[in-house]
């Protein structure tokens, strides 16, 4: 296997520091120019400290190396885009825009999401056939709920699929991504919940909704996942003015959900089969159902009406990835603790950039980045074991006084050979201070020059874990400590 | 050799694509929802499509593996931060602050650099000792120069180390850092200046500078490697109301620039050594000097007297990298087409956030990677060469219609095994059109299926630089594709 390290290993051992991870903001008054202000990170963002920047180096390496793997290519865009580019894309939550003071010059504000400027990035740039990953932060003025991975400036990772091609075979691709992605990354039992807005828009018109009420009555299904169906019903009834009728009908389909046999079924219904857009959706999913099942998936994606995802741009199939935990001394199903990737099919929006309206269909999925980090943070906090900060694989050290210059020396020589070394900022450190300097961060190797050591011509070399020490000739050292490190 | 492969190496292949670059922002009159807009990116910003950002990977990698060998953690600060925790920072500069619109709440602003962020990081969280790296975008509204590599939205990648250590040995590291960097990017030849603060300090006294006119005069002197010398006098002696003697005497001073010769020589010097910082700040450029000879990079390093450096908050030692080029048939010096690296050492800044104003001494260095992507960019233009934007090491194809079924079932098994496989997005793509989409985006394999394939369980393994196919039993294939592929 060449695929990388399941995540996990690489996080059975964690620290004391890295339990300060989710450390709130300390405040103090400040002193001097700083008089009277606020010691803190603006509302809603943090700090990563380095236990946790290279926790999240880590889990962005498992899904770069997914991404890299599906061929995507990256791309970056600025963190800046014009007010008008990102008007009218996002409904409701256009509140949500962090925008700049008019300073002169354009008007600006800060990126919602990084799908609207890669829409606006195709169409700029005339590109119609694009596989493309980007990993970047996004700014949204909402209620922060940071211990559940809910921030104002967080990332987002998103791999996207734009061109014209035959049906399905992208979106199966996406599907993969998810798939390989939730395993790689060992976060449990997981299950992948498909729809199509298609299908969701035939299933209202069938049910008796009015054409007006198709958008808000799917924002009302959205909501499934987190109250039951009475409240639903009663916001479409009582809020949005649906019939009792109508609702009912949509509660008998919302509460379907299987495979191939539940699209085989829906294929049959007298009701949903008459109807073009609930058919053209079904049919679709049959072909994804069996591209599926020859990428060998099937067994965590279940096709479910009830999912309608919140944003307006969806055009075909949409996705959410949930992770389950058994609940405890229960037989029941496994219930989801929180979504952690999705996305879908959005054919619409490239054209709303392009200046002839030329369409660029598109699909693509957003790994959760944050909340699964945040995930990850809990089980690095409850475990008790160190993650290294840094990847130094040797300690420059030196067992009497006055050998600074010997330091120097030996270490210009490692780093120019490429091997990650350090020293301690000290003409004359003690021996114990530098050991214990490596016990703390974790370099596995010490090299010590001494008096005798020079005049023999070797170094000390010591393993910091079995405490072995054993001269290595000065011209074999550096040999030695690739040899000895190229596991880690 | 265990060091990255120098960058160039793998620059010696460009393509027509990348010559597109600096592709101009296209406007365009939009249609549908977007009515009347432009579409382009903010004033002094840019996108990175997949050849710039495939560029900017590999040149951030070889920055951020020297920042690794030299034993950094790396940290991430938001881009947003409270507007007073940068004001009083940057003096003059703060015009250039980009500041939020006040939406309710608190009033935030953009960085402007990762220092400030990084000591108001330090004094927050009471860090008295850390080596990080930091390599994140920053904002300016400054008057941008795009083809020189000056935006309003760039990145920065700094390297510092805070804490209390004996003299000079940090800062001595922070230059062979710098000295690393410039080699292993193979940039040409360079030159890092070096200077103090406490000699200048010293030596406008000792010209009779008055102390409240030190750092007006300072950000005059730092004009001298832009104007010459009668116009920075001008300024001194018309703007600034400097007495001629005292500009004549700074002038004579400021054109010393050499190595330890010179730093003896003004240990000597009748004037400044009577000055208590003067004497200082020379007392540990020898030290300086004398670490830099045992790292052996002191050919490349000039102690200049006329380095100044624009930031108010450098306390120490300073210092600036510039590239320099032969004149075309001359036999004179090479002379500076450009600084790309600078920094120095800034006691004071933790302090300033400080509740109590405790001081933690810091020393950085921050690599101008923005005008060494421009540097590398145009190289880029003028070559001929193709740039690979993907990693994919094989191409699924089929030779016959009819078997996508089969495409897709083998790809899935390269996924699996991490092998970097695509398809194209067809149920029946011709042979040719699959071999054109290797040739164009340098996938180096084409595992094909076809019927007799299938049935003597093999895949035909086609090497697209040289044509040649061979038939791989299908249980050899993965370990063949990785064998293959392994030098890339």
């Amino acid at each position: 296997m060449l695929r990388p390290p399941p995540l996990l290993l690489l996080l059975t051992r964690c620290s004391a520091a890295a339990r300060r991870f989710l450390s709130a903001s300390r405040q103090g008054q400040g002193q001097g120019r700083a008089v009277g202000s606020v010691l803190k990170t603006p509302k809603g963002t943090r700090d990563h400290p380095p236990a946790q920047a290279a926790l999240r180096e880590r889990l962005l390496g498992t899904v770069v190396a997914c991404f890299k793997r599906h061929g995507a290519a990256a791309i970056d865009t600025p963190v800046l885009e014009l007010r008008e580019t990102l008007m009218g894309k996002y409904g409701d939550n256009a509140k949500l825009i962090y925008e700049l003071q008019d300073q002169g010059g354009e008007l600006l504000a800060l990126r919602y999401d990084l799908t609207v400027p890669f829409a606006r990035y195709l169409a700029m740039n005339k590109i119609t056939n694009i596989k493309r990953y980007h990993i970047a932060k996004v700014y949204r003025r909402d209620n922060p709920a940071m211990t559940r991975g809910r921030y104002r400036e967080f990332y987002q990772c998103d791999f996207d699929i734009a061109g014209q091609f035959d049906p399905m075979i992208p979106d199966a691709e996406c599907l993969k991504i998810v798939h390989e992605i939730l395993s790689d990354l060992q976060l449990g039992d997981f299950l992948i919940k498909v729809n199509d807005r298609r299908i969701l828009d035939g299933m209202f018109a069938v049910c008796g909704v009015p054409d007006s009420k198709f958008r808000t009555i799917c924002s009302s299904v959205d909501k499934l996942d987190k109250v039951p169906w009475e409240e639903v019903k009663n916001e479409m009834v009582g809020e949005k003015g649906l019939s009792p009728e109508a609702a009912d009908r949509i509660g008998e389909y919302v509460q379907l959900h299987g495979g191939l046999d539940l699209i085989e079924q829906l294929l049959q219904d007298p009701k949903l089969s008459q109807n073009k857009l609930a058919k053209e959706g079904l049919g679709d999913m049959k072909l994804l159902f069996e591209y599926l099942t020859l990428f060998g998936i099937t067994g965590k994606i279940s096709f479910d009406l009830s999912l309608a995802r919140g944003l307006d741009y969806y055009t075909g199939v949409i996705y959410e990835a949930v992770l389950l935990q058994q609940q405890n001394d229960h037989v029941e199903d496994p219930v989801s603790i929180g979504s952690v990737a999705g996305g879908g099919r959005y054919d619409g929006l490239v054209g709303m950039f392009d200046p002839k309206g030329r369409k660029v269909p598109c699909v693509g999925v957003s790994i959760g980045i944050e909340r699964i980090f945040s995930i990850l943070e809990q089980r690095v906090e409850a475990s008790e074991e160190k993650i290294r900060t840094t990847e130094t694989q040797v300690l420059v050290a030196s067992a009497q006084k006055k050998l600074l210059e010997e330091r120097l020396k030996l270490i210009s020589e490692l780093w120019d050979a490429g091997i990650k070394a350090e020293i301690l900022y000290k003409k004359n450190p003690k021996l114990l201070n530098q050991l214990q300097y490596c016990e703390e961060t974790g370099i596995p190797l010490v090299a010590i020059v001494g008096e005798q050591e020079l005049k023999d011509g070797v170094v000390k070399l010591r393993d910091v874990a079995t405490r072995e020490e054993v001269n290595i000739r000065r011209e074999n050292l550096i040999e030695e400590i690739r040899m000895r490190t190229s596991q880690l």
